[in-house]
Formats: structure tokens, C-alpha cells, sequence
């Protein structure tokens, strides 16, 4: 459709992000869209097959929204809408079923965890617990990337399959019905070298289900005191401390300017810095980088706010390509 | 939603239907319009799994509409809709997903059939030729009842399955999400008794798949040849003939009046009647019925009739209601 290429990324609308679904995946969305045409959008529809919970899915995804427009998108630049706007994501993905092999499905990453996890439980059913959503996922994520006709799609790379799948499931369709329109074929984009992993306050990495995150916009006093109980050790104030293996100082050289971060590295290295202080100086770094984003993020999330109009414009703007698209699939395939 | 019952029916779209379709579900539902409120909808979306030729598909759809018009189904009396008119069908569809269990597709007959036939020819992986529009059919259809919130599904017994299935679901969403919003539980409408079972000019039972049928709107020259084709023994004009076991005897009984019917028996057996007088007198039954039939079908088919508008407003109608339930659901799962 477009001649520019379009990156599409899809955001999980599982709550308010902490600081390192920040840095891994938000900063650097940010930094794509300054470059390139992007689409980003909420995917509630995935939400719903976890969370059967719907104030708690309405409140998720405001959050979410809100938190990447107080982080700094654009929504004049970025396509921001919501999965569930799309109403023909769902046809496309019914009709996407209809030339999808169930053996492609069967050997789909997520569905094999689910069945390896019976099988460790010792569960006899090794499709127990397991429903259709979960099921035909990749087909669903297929069908949100091609009624886009995304050319790039970032991904971690644990999401190396669903392109795969989506590349297979395009092909397919080209095949059959390719006489008179074809799916652009997507491209994965993956990020270069290992991603950094920002480690939660108990050293593993940062993950809501470890319970060892900090939230993006806690109120100052809760941020506060999030970072005074990161655990440390009892060296006393005066003796030399290796930063590298300081849970602290690896968060403060995320946010810190560089020659903040070399300056407090010496500090604890020649000794004379003791944790309190350290933690002090984290506090007062995160403070300042969110603190803004924080009382931004408090605007939008409001009631009326203009967060649901932002959404609603992008929406139309997704909808009308979206439309453009389905209209093209379905004269291919004889529906019109 | 409606105070009145609504009578929801699938309409396959596998091209022009024969004499048998007729009989076994063309007339019944006409029967079932008189007296009920009745949705009736040709089920394209589920064509397209078997049909990936768009031309045909096209002409099937129009053949299928055209045809039952043409029987005398008032589209004021009945909405008539195409399922591929109402996309609030695929997203109800994607959000059954995920309140379906696998196990439940695993148990479906359609599927279970495909990988006995597998297994019977000995191809090792059972799910080989497989798709997954197979595989979700069962959701699709649950999907065409619930957003009509049909309380009746007039279905052959082999459909039982499906309406259970559709019972399941509803209750999995009403009990996960029944705060807010309910799905009316569907109940299915069994033919009383044996269907009566055309046979085709082979004997066997009438069906396009042993290609032994009469398809409805033959030009009169066309049909005359096929019915003075139906095979006969060699037995003399003058010998006495058993009508319960002629083809032509059987026919003639579905369409001709009851004294007609009574007279040809008797001529057969008391002799004098020959097998070309019997033809004969079936051609000129069928002719008379479908006749007049076949001239309104011919002037629906041709492009530019009533035929497009007639459907779009079906549509309209249809998707009101849609439009209604999926407002209702979308609340009650929290995508709203």
C-alpha cells in the first residue's frame, strides 16, 4: 500500500510496564519510530484469552496506552490503535485459518510448552487447560501483521516463530490465490546482540512474575522506598565494593548520564560510598527520568482525558489500511 | 433481544441445489417461514474452506440465494443474509476461541473423521490435510447462532454435535462472564421421524457427490433427457410392475397431487403402463413444479437483478442484530 516500508509492532496490555520492559522494549520503539513509519498497537484481543477479568482489562489497557504516550510517543507519527478496533483482523484470521495446516499448529512453541507442562504435572490429557485462543494464536498474530501489510515486524527472539508461521501462512495464500492480490511477505526485525536484562531488586531479571520489578510511575514516596529495600550486603561504608555484581549501580547505569555512572563507579570501587547512598542517588535518577513521564502518565490515565480520543484517531487510521487491505482479500478469494 | 422465537438456519452454498435438497430442506424451511421467525443464512465464510476457486464461489453463493428465492422464500418474512456480511461474527468467533477447550475440537466428528480416513490409508500423520478452518469449525458455527441469539436451529441429526457444542460454549461464556451479559442457549430442531430420502436416478440416495442427482433448474430439454435416462428393467408395457421399487414411481410421488400419485400406482400394477409412459408423465410433474421456479431463478441470476439489493438487505437487517449482541458481549468481556 504504502511506498514507505511500515514497521508494526504489538504491545501487551498486561498492566503498567516497569523499568525494564522500559529499556528492553519501549526506549527502543521510541527510537524506531523517530526513523521509520510505525504502527504500534494494544493487543487486547490476546489479552483477553488470560484475563477473564474485564474491569481489569479495560484498566489494563488505558494503562498501557497511557504509559507509552506519557513515555513519549507520538501519536501525529505512530499509528497507536487498538487490536480490538480491528474488526477485520478477526476475518482475515478466519479466513486464514482455512489454509493453515493444523500440523503447522501443533508444533507451535507455546502450545508444545503447555502440553510439555502436563506432561511434567504428570497430567494423562496433555491438552488439559489448553483452549483454542491459546491454540490458534499464531494464526490470530498472522492475521494482525498482514492486514497491516507490515514489511517489518520487531520481535524478540523468542517471537522468532510467529514470523515464521506468519512468512508460511502468507506464502500459502500467495500460492493459492495470488493471481490477483498477494501478501507483502514480512520480515522479522531482531534486536542485535543479547539484549540487556535489567535485573529486578533481587538480582534475577526484572519480571512482574517474579514480583521483583519497579513500575514505571510509582508515586515518588513508594519509588522511594522500593529502592531502599533492595537487598545489599553489610560491607561497611569505607571498604571498596565491586559495582558489577551491585543491583543498584546496574539500574543507575541504565538511567544515570555517563559520566554520573563513571563517577559513582569510582566512588564504590575506591570505597567510601556505602549502599544507603548509592540507593539514594538510584532513587534520585529514576525520580528524575520518571518523575515527568510520571505526572504526564497521570493526565492521561484520567477519566477524559484525551487518551481515548488519541486512540480513537488512531484507530481510524489503522482501520482505513485495514479496510483497504480486506477489500483486496476478499476479491481474491471470492467473497466481495 | 426479540420477544418472538427466532429460527436461525445455515445455508450451504455448494451451488445449485437438486430435487432432493428440495424435499429435504428447501420445502420444510419454506414451511418453517410461515409460521416462525426465521433468519436464514448462506454460510459462504464456511464454503471458502472447501471452495479456494473465487469464480465459482462467486457464482455458487448467487446460484444458492437465487435459488431459494426462487422457491418462494419472502425475503420481508425472512431475513436473508450472507455470513460473510456480518465481520461481528469472526470477532465473537476469536473471543469464543477462548473460552473453547482443544479437547472439545479434539472430540468433533468432522475432525475425527478426517484422521479415521487417514488412518484407514495408512498415512502416518493423522492430522495430514488437515486445516485449521476444520478444525475451528465447530466455533465458527457456534459464533453464527450465539450473535443471533437464535433460540431454535433447525439442523439434521448429524448436526447434533455442533448445537451441543454451541451449548457448551455459551454456557463456558455465560458462567465466566454471565454478570453483565448472557447468551440465550440455543436449542436444536430435529426432523420428526426419517427424513424422507430422495433416491437419485441411480437408486442411491440423491446426492451430487454420487452425481445421480436432479438438479432444480434444468432447461426443459435438459431434464427431459436426464429423466428418460433413469435406468429401467426390460419388463413388457403389459406386465404388472411393482411401483415401490421404481425410481420414476418414487419421484413422481414427492411432486405430484395424491390422486395422481394413487392413478399411476394403479396403472403399474395392473400392467399396461410402460416404464417411457411413467418418465413421461414424471418429466411433465417436475416441469409443471419447477417451471416456474426456473424462470424466476433465471431472472434473479442474471447480473444487475434484485438479487444483490435483496441480499444487502438481508444484511442490514441481520447485522443490526449482530451489531447488538456484540455490544452486549464486548462489555461483558471488558473490550469496550
Amino acid at each position: 500500500m504504502a511506498a514507505t516500508k511500515t514497521y508494526l509492532t504489538g504491545i501487551q496490555t498486561s498492566g503498567m510496564p516497569h523499568i525494564g520492559n522500559y529499556i528492553g522494549a519501549i526506549k527502543p520503539a521510541l527510537a524506531a519510530a523517530s526513523e521509520h513509519d510505525t504502527m504500534y498497537f494494544l493487543a487486547d484481543f490476546h489479552s483477553l484469552n488470560s484475563v477473564k477479568d474485564p474491569q481489569k482489562l479495560r484498566s489494563d489497557i488505558r494503562s498501557v496506552a497511557a504509559t507509552w504516550l506519557a513515555c513519549g510517543l507520538d501519536p501525529e507519527r505512530t499509528v497507536l490503535y487498538r487490536q480490538s478496533s480491528i474488526p477485520e483482523v478477526f476475518e482475515l484470521a478466519i479466513i486464514l485459518s482455512n489454509i493453515t495446516s493444523k500440523g503447522l499448529m501443533n508444533r507451535a512453541h507455546a502450545y508444545k510448552a503447555a502440553r510439555d507442562r502436563n506432561e511434567a504435572a504428570g497430567v494423562a490429557d496433555l491438552d488439559a487447560g489448553v483452549n483454542m485462543g491459546l491454540f490458534n494464536y499464531p494464526i490470530l498474530m498472522a492475521a494482525d501483521i498482514l492486514i497491516m501489510e507490515a514489511d517489518y515486524v520487531p520481535v524478540g527472539r523468542d517471537q522468532i516463530q510467529h514470523i515464521e508461521y506468519t512468512v508460511d501462512i502468507a506464502g500459502s495464500f500467495n500460492h493459492l490465490y495470488g493471481g490477483s492480490y498477494s501478501f507483502p511477505i514480512p520480515k522479522g526485525v531482531f534486536p542485535e546482540g543479547d539484549a540487556s536484562v535489567l535485573p529486578g531488586v533481587d538480582g534475577r531479571k526484572m519480571s512482574k512474575s517474579y514480583d521483583n520489578h519497579i513500575p514505571l510511575f510509582l508515586p515518588e514516596s513508594k519509588l522511594k522506598k522500593l529502592v531502599r529495600r533492595i537487598p545489599t550486603d553489610s560491607t561497611p561504608v569505607e571498604a571498596p565494593k565491586d559495582p558489577d555484581t551491585s543491583v543498584p549501580f546496574q539500574l543507575l547505569a541504565q538511567f544515570a548520564p555517563e559520566e554520573h555512572t563513571a563517577a559513582t563507579r569510582k566512588r564504590l570501587e575506591e570505597g567510601g560510598m556505602g549502599w544507603g547512598e548509592l540507593k539514594n542517588e538510584l532513587f534520585e535518577v529514576l525520580n528524575d527520568t520518571f518523575g515527568p513521564m510520571r505526572d504526564r502518565y497521570e493526565e492521561l490515565i484520567a477519566p477524559d482525558s484525551e487518551l481515548d480520543g488519541v486512540l480513537e484517531a488512531g484507530a481510524a487510521r489503522a482501520r482505513e489500511r485495514a479496510r483497504a487491505t480486506m477489500a483486496k482479500v476478499r476479491a481474491a478469494v471470492g467473497i466481495d
